[in-house]
């Protein structure tokens, strides 16, 4: 028998808020023809078919039409974001609200699930299952990129199979890139299958004026956040513990930028500062270290600080280091490995480095240049994702204060404690926020759909007013576009939304984190709640009501 | 400006649930004389003044009685346990409400307070910003050992100043124990000091069944067990990782237990079973690996594993080893340290072991190995608390199936990632039982004081009914202590609650393990809540409803 906890039992009846828009009969409104962020030249040129269209919004209307019956498939792309299963449910209960007879085929673990032809339908008992629920776990995901053209063909040969109309891809700015080639290709084809991007990921990094928002980012920042209070409630109690917090966030920091809005921690670093003033590690470190001795001067010996996961390959200096390790690891991988102790390697490969990148090599703590010599993936490259940077940050203030101690500068203590959340808040049941606008998208992308559009991604707006005024519509991919180089060639992507150093979170933040430094200015933001006040249970991240 | 979140704001309205009895006048109710658990004779002869004392039980009363106005001092002792500020704010509301004109001191930085005479007076707005908080920052809490009479005789001098008339010692088993010995010092000396327990700690290992639990215990479980159930969600979704969890608590696994009943993970490690069956290392590695091969001929290449802080402690033959290391470690220091490599070091050690301990310390990781060797406290005592057993144990899962793949026997894949849970529960906000359950216990510790007794411990049952059914009273420390052995000498302490293995929570956990192992039966048990319907905010844990 499958035991629920109670909270799930409960939020199985949770009915999402949609936008007054789709809650009747929808009127599609075509808005001025768009133009992608930039290269619009190229961009037009690789996407005929689908370059150029306008942006949608959807109005309430009183004329009821008729949609025919149609089958459509859904994958889920890349990694877990809280409301993945109610974008699913919101898309079937928007195709069976237009047409009853209308199917919704899942296909299982992500983008391989479509090529090679891998599908079970979603019937309401399926569906009624995951209503609400966090996870990918109803169809699955991965992280097959869907790129070639023979991908292609099998997935529309898999489509056809099914009489499938209509695909939708869940997935982050790589996934939706694809998904918009593969909308291309299809178009050009005349092939009669229509892709609709949805726009997920907790790291935030995938918004535009059109798209306020990725679902997850929502549920995740405030996991991440209640556990971040709970730590800090504890240094403040314990008043002897500095608290190193790693945050899952790769290629931005908007995570660990939306935590420190609503938990107001002594230090955050943003990666995207660190890049844009050329900071070395050791200046990273000063940052702290100057708040560290500072607190110590009022006798506060604690604190929080918060780290954003892709910290290290932001610091140009570091970034040029792995990088020449990566090659010279290769070249001289036989070498190093005969060398008996890690001293030996170290002197080796600080020998072998340019002048700049060995100082930076000698000046690390042993333990960690010994992790970049020593965790490699299979291809011999240093691998990124698994520098502890919150225990090497600790480790370099902790002798960084010693040292001050010797020279009579730093009169108090030290000692830190490191954690790292990602998987905890990867997979959170959805906050009612996540819930309504991810299920509100699900509904956007049926209506996308049933009026017959492709290439575009489903778009529900003005997120900070009440569910009932959101916008829902749709934002033609290519918009988001711009050329980027990948993998030595330049090629079509969606442009990145890292943290605007001028933009008013970042600011907002930049203001005050002197006074969050110095003093104890804890917030707790604590549990997400589902059933209390509105103001408690509704609003949104810092970020997007600072955005607005 | 103090900001507060939304969540924080509206905690401080909630009022706490409190039994019948203690809503009007209180009769106190004389039940049996007492025992010790164990050791009677000689506990008698050590508390000759506070032994034997009847169990104490409220009942309402139609009585009006005055009271007179009277000073009392409260302090934190220990760790930091969700409900610690309530059961200041009960107190004080206790307090005022049998005479106004009653005052509460606060110690800080727990009993080193007491001895130093750092205290503050505890007014109304100060125990408002407090109420439904978690957190021990009201006053601090520390691990001061109040054990000398010394120490007594400083206590009394400061309670005099304050013309203090009774203390309040909100701790764990040894705090309590402490209070008991203070109580019992002053009832002797005819001091005019009452003192009173209040029994806190996550651990959960402060229990008879007077005490039905401890403060905390119910929140702490209950936020690890989100974080547990959103990692198996993740885990299920992406079907690559097997998550390794550690969770504090060192001398009992009751936190492990509770969240294995919550959240039905795949395996759970229950270090008083490890004892008590004298297992070594490799065959608790052995009892995952055999879920792991279970699983993986499914295909299910993922899963959860809750490890408890405290496990390397109970596995006889490491318990040896580590004191044999202790010992020699302290005795060749020079000669290890003058030694170049981590290999070189080990080797020398394994040869100065017995050679039990031998075997068992060549067959660890080296990782582990050396980690044994480096990581050592002032004392030169190997520290068990940062060993990363769970790290370790990962290690020495993917060794085992790499082996067995080699035989043939494994055909999956293994993963590990690894996870240590403390500071994120300790400090969180009280759930509405720990909320009720501490402020009752503070407003029964008041009634306690007025009706001059001493040597008692606060205590609250009938737990798993609601709280106006609950009983309040006292229970003598005495009745829960029996003598052991500490630092060479026979004291007399309160007996630790360790996991029954004869119990219901711990069969429940054993009847279901099997299937929770080979199957996915993951339960989510989402984060706390505050403001829904009572069977998902008000309901205690699974340990308390199944030892009822």
């Amino acid at each position: 028998m499958k035991i629920k906890s109670p909270l799930q039992i409960a939020r199985e009846k949770y009915a999402p808020k949609v936008p007054a828009a789709l809650k009747g009969s929808v009127k599609v409104v075509e808005g001025d023809k768009t133009q992608s962020v930039a290269d619009q030249g190229e961009i037009e040129k690789m996407f005929p078919n689908t370059y150029g269209m306008p942006i949608l919004s959807f109005e309430a209307s009183d004329e009821k039409k008729n949609f025919p019956a149609m089958n459509v498939g859904v994958i889920l792309s890349g990694g877990q974001a809280p409301g993945g299963h109610n974008v699913i449910s919101g898309l079937f209960d928007g195709l069976k609200t237009l047409n009853s007879d209308s199917k919704l085929f899942g296909f299982l673990g992500g983008p391989s699930g479509l090529t090679d032809n891998e599908y079970k339908e979603l019937t309401s008992d399926i569906i009624d299952e995951y209503r609400n629920t966090g996870g990918f776990d109803i169809i699955g995901s991965g992280r097959t990129k869907l790129e070639e053209e023979s991908q292609f063909d099998q997935t529309l040969e898999n489509c056809k199979k099914l009489d499938i109309k209509a695909l939708v891809i869940i997935g982050g700015d790589d996934s939706n890139t694809n998904a918009a080639v593969l909308a291309e290709y299809f178009a050009a084809k005349n092939a009669g299958v229509q892709v609709i991007g949805v726009p997920k990921t907790i790291d935030g990094d995938l918004k535009t004026d059109m798209i306020e928002t990725s679902f997850g980012f929502d549920t995740a920042c405030k996991v991440y956040s209640e556990l971040i209070g709970n730590i800090q409630r504890d240094a403040n109690s314990a008043k002897k513990y500095y608290h190193f917090i790693k945050l899952m966030g790769r290629s931005a920091s908007h995570i660990a930028l939306e935590c420190a809005l609503q938990a107001q921690p002594n230090v955050a670093i943003i990666s995207e500062e660190v890049e844009a003033k050329n900071m070395t590690l050791d200046q990273v470190v000063d940052q702290i270290v100057e708040v560290v001795v500072k607190r110590a001067e009022k006798g506060e010996n604690f604190g929080v600080v918060l780290v954003p996961e892709g910290l290290v390959e932001f610091i140009p200096a570091m970034k040029a280091l792995i990088a020449e390790l990566n090659d010279m690891l290769a070249k001289y991988e036989n070498e190093v490995n005969a060398l008996d102790s890690n001293k030996e390697r170290r002197e080796f490969v600080a020998g072998k480095l340019s002048a700049e990148s060995s100082k930076v090599f000698t000046g690390l703590p042993n333990s960690f240049a010994n992790q970049l010599l020593l965790d490699r993936d299979p291809h011999g490259n240093v691998q990124v994702s698994m520098i502890d940077t919150e225990q090497l940050l600790s480790d370099m203030v902790k002798s960084r204060v010693k040292k001050l101690k010797k020279e009579g500068k730093f009169n108090g203590k030290f000692s830190g404690q490191s954690h790292f959340f990602g998987y905890e808040g990867r997979c959170a049941a959805p906050s009612n926020f996540d819930a309504d606008y991810t299920y509100s998208l699900g509904r956007t992308a049926a209506v996308l759909i049933a009026n017959g559009k492709t290439g575009y991604m489903a778009s529900v707006r003005n997120l900070t007013a009440p569910a009932d005024e959101w916008i829902a519509g749709g934002v033609p991919v290519t918009m988001l576009m711009n050329m980027e180089r990948r993998h030595g060639a330049m090629k079509p992507v969606i442009q990145k939304a890292l943290v605007k150093l001028d933009g008013k979170p970042f600011k907002t933040f930049a203001e005050s984190r002197k006074e969050w430094g110095e003093n104890t200015e804890f917030v707790y933001p604590g549990p997400i709640q589902y059933f209390g006040p509105t103001e408690v249970c509704d609003q949104t991240t810092k970020t997007l009501q600072l955005e607005k």
